[in-house]
């Protein structure tokens, strides 16, 4: 395993899949369950070339190195802090010859990669609208609101660096639904398949995966919702096996 | 209860509810259960003036009237044998001074009924695109295939007849989920309410209720779950609740 440092407010998790690592800031920056479900949700190609848009700290690219036989996986993230922390979970991993995290702003990326490049884009994108209340230089909050980015950046910037017919997975807040779909649209990024996920079967579902094809046909699929717990509390036999193995195809 | 014809291929079906009939096509012309989940996810107001784009049967005014304390309901439907059918419904249900018929095109409402004048429109449009496999002279297929009327032009007819912050209320294949929000955004019908209707819990939902607000903000929010089957495949207890009385909201 590369020397890599670890800082004071820093802590080497264990994914519990294929020997990977990640460093994450106990404070500030954890990756949650919408980064797994969405690294699972995506179909990767072998010797595809995958860009994360906002990619935290490296987590999707991690487990996709992991789950696929991509041939490069570029994670994009603004934050220098935070980047600088996913290129020492990389090296940590000895993946430094698949993943290439750029510091910089997704606006700014066409400095450092090709337009209609890449067979698929992943993001997990800030979810909320800015509001007066969250502190700029706070890191969660410009990784969770729009202060930097906001949603039609993404769709915009996916459908500039997606190849014709290539890939965009997301996963959001189902309160984003229509603007995910809206923006998919109008950036020639046509919704194809929608997971919704359930905390529970009685409840309404808050998160909802989506796959979207540059230049797609109209009509959209909608896969059998993706339940996190019994009703008795326990987690599903779906999310156990997402858990163990994140690169479980269902 | 007033005089009136029934023809040969009709019979006149009970609705179990407030003594409402209706007449319907043997053959060709018959209420779903969309109508009846549509006419139960609608929200009116006493007083409310209501509209029924493509309104087949007449069945969606049929069951408002007896469910709210709507002032007036139009019922718009293109083809003669099938409004006049409709229009038989409502003289059989003594309704002429609540429901009208109008017997046109959508696209020729401004002849008929003011714009910006209604608080609700509802529709169950064609759901599946044209193709060239159907008769055109089909009474079925005008109804559901997008012969006579696309799912734009209903979203572009009902944002001119709904008064602002007016409600259109729509039921449709989820297929047609991303046409739904699009058009619907595109013409200031933001979708503000969404509600999947799911065979059984473990099934991908085929049908979708939708509430769209004029001139509504943007973030939608998504009920739980309608099943219609438990996993023996008997009704679930709200199905019942709604087949038992179509007025029930819950």
């Amino acid at each position: 395993m590369a020397d890599v440092k670890i800082g004071e407010n820093e802590r080497i998790d264990d994914l519990q899949f294929k020997g990977l690592k990640i460093i994450q800031d106990i404070d500030g920056f954890c990756f949650g369950v919408d980064a797994v479900l969405l690294a699972n949700f995506s179909k990767i190609k072998n010797k595809a070339r995958v860009l994360d848009l906002g990619t935290g700290t490296g987590i999707i690219p991690i487990l996709l190195a992991g789950k696929s036989e991509a041939e490069i996986i570029y994670g994009v993230e603004l934050q220098d802090e935070v980047s600088e922390m996913a290129m020492r979970s990389v090296r940590l991993n000895d993946l430094e010859d698949r993943i290439k995290i750029v510091g910089d702003d997704i606006k700014n990326l066409s400095s450092h990669v090709e337009k209609n490049s890449f067979d698929v884009v992943l993001t997990n994108p800030p979810y909320m609208n800015p509001n007066g209340l969250i502190n700029e230089n706070d890191k969660k909050a410009i990784s969770r609101h729009e202060i930097r980015g906001d949603l039609e950046d993404f769709m915009m910037v996916a459908s500039k660096f997606l190849k014709p017919n290539g890939r965009l997975y997301m996963v959001n807040r189902t309160l984003r639904l229509v603007d995910m779909i809206y923006f998919g649209r109008m950036y020639k990024l046509e919704p194809k398949v929608l997971r919704f996920v359930h905390s529970k079967v009685s409840k309404a579902p808050k998160l909802v995966l989506a796959e979207f094809i540059k230049g797609g046909k109209s009509e959209v699929r909608i896969e059998p919702p993706l339940y996190v717990h019994n009703e008795d509390g326990s987690y599903t036999d779906e999310i156990k096996k997402i858990y163990s193995n994140p690169s479980v195809k269902f």
